[in-house]
């Protein structure tokens, strides 16, 4: 048997809980093949923007390797983007990973650590000026569902995690499994990367 | 202003992540007018049926009042219908709550501790033989995305616990309030209630 694929998810004080937990449900439904952990700076509870605390199992710099390292938004990354060491640490095991996913503003965050250089990536529309001025080394994308560029995928807000999730799902398996797994979860994928129903609804600015 | 509608989530071990995240993430969209609290038997780290931990903040049995209490799916409902301590807790709670919702799963707690008696329901429709059995005093609903019965909401599989927040939100404020909530989570609400496409795609038994 191979051994499970790891997805580390990064948490940080205030992150936005649907982009970590979405993701975490559909990787979970493979769970004879995913083992799932959250890291932080350090180990410990962190409060989400919702309220709700979680539990960081590892510390960013403890995790040796991952297989998808996932990146959620939340108010929590509007200080994210200037905190030198969140960035390193991120920097440090995006290096370490095979995947780097990043949804909503979870994008600003990689993209201030330079992680999405050269590559093209989108976020929530809702933030997304200010997430764009993180980095122009990035070929950003204003209308897209999510964005795959390589190994790097970045999703629009909150629920896109999980469309984005379904296309990871399908680069490390195949689409019968990514297919399977959203009928499990009773969500409705949405497919096509370049349908993005919300980017006009949501151009405007507001919290991300 | 008025004080915060109070929204209660209710966790055990092995409880589905999604089934309780997804709705707190809409929930936490009105972050003004909301407050979310995590309640278990007793409070501290509650590992999730996918794995990843949460704290809950207070004892079901410390709660005052709760406008809504939000009851989850997931493995842990299988003992957790034998658990009569937590039934006790959770048909307290219910008593001093306003609305009582269960997602996926979580019917079977809420039906097994009385609490759906004379009432329309339904559930995940793989675990929908399972959970029916936990009572015969309620009016079963197999084909629904979710079922609203007066103060008293159930939802099919995981993310139908989604489109039961919005109408639960729908319910306490109202169609644009739930609107507005979907679109700042890029969320497609299936706003029809009967219509139910996974109810035939998950005819057959499964983990639930």
């Amino acid at each position: 048997m191979n051994p499970p694929i790891t997805v580390v998810g990064i948490v940080f004080p205030d992150f936005e809980l649907l982009d970590l937990f979405g993701p975490y449900e559909l990787f979970g439904m493979l769970k004879e093949q995913v083992q799932i952990l959250t890291a932080a700076e350090a180990p410990g509870i962190v409060r989400s923007s919702q309220g709700p605390k979680i539990v960081a199992d590892v510390g960013l710099n403890a995790v040796a390797a991952a297989d998808v390292m996932l990146v959620p938004g939340g108010q929590g990354t509007r200080p994210g983007v200037n905190d030198e060491v969140l960035l390193k640490s991120i920097a440090g095991l995006a290096a370490r990973s095979r995947i780097v996913a990043g949804v909503c503003t979870g994008s600003a965050l990689l993209a201030k650590a330079g992680i999405l250089d050269g590559r093209r990536a989108t976020s929530n529309k809702r933030a997304f000026e200010w997430v764009t001025t993180q980095s122009q080394r990035v070929s950003w994308v204003r209308r897209a569902r999510w964005v795959e560029d390589g190994s790097y995928f970045t999703s629009s807000g909150v629920s896109a995690g999980m469309d984005m999730t379904l296309a990871v799902i399908q680069h490390l398996f195949d689409q019968a499994t990514a297919e399977r797994v959203a009928t499990g979860a009773e969500y409705t994928w949405h497919r096509d990367a370049e349908v993005d129903p919300f980017s006009d609804l949501n151009e405007r600015p507001a919290n991300g």
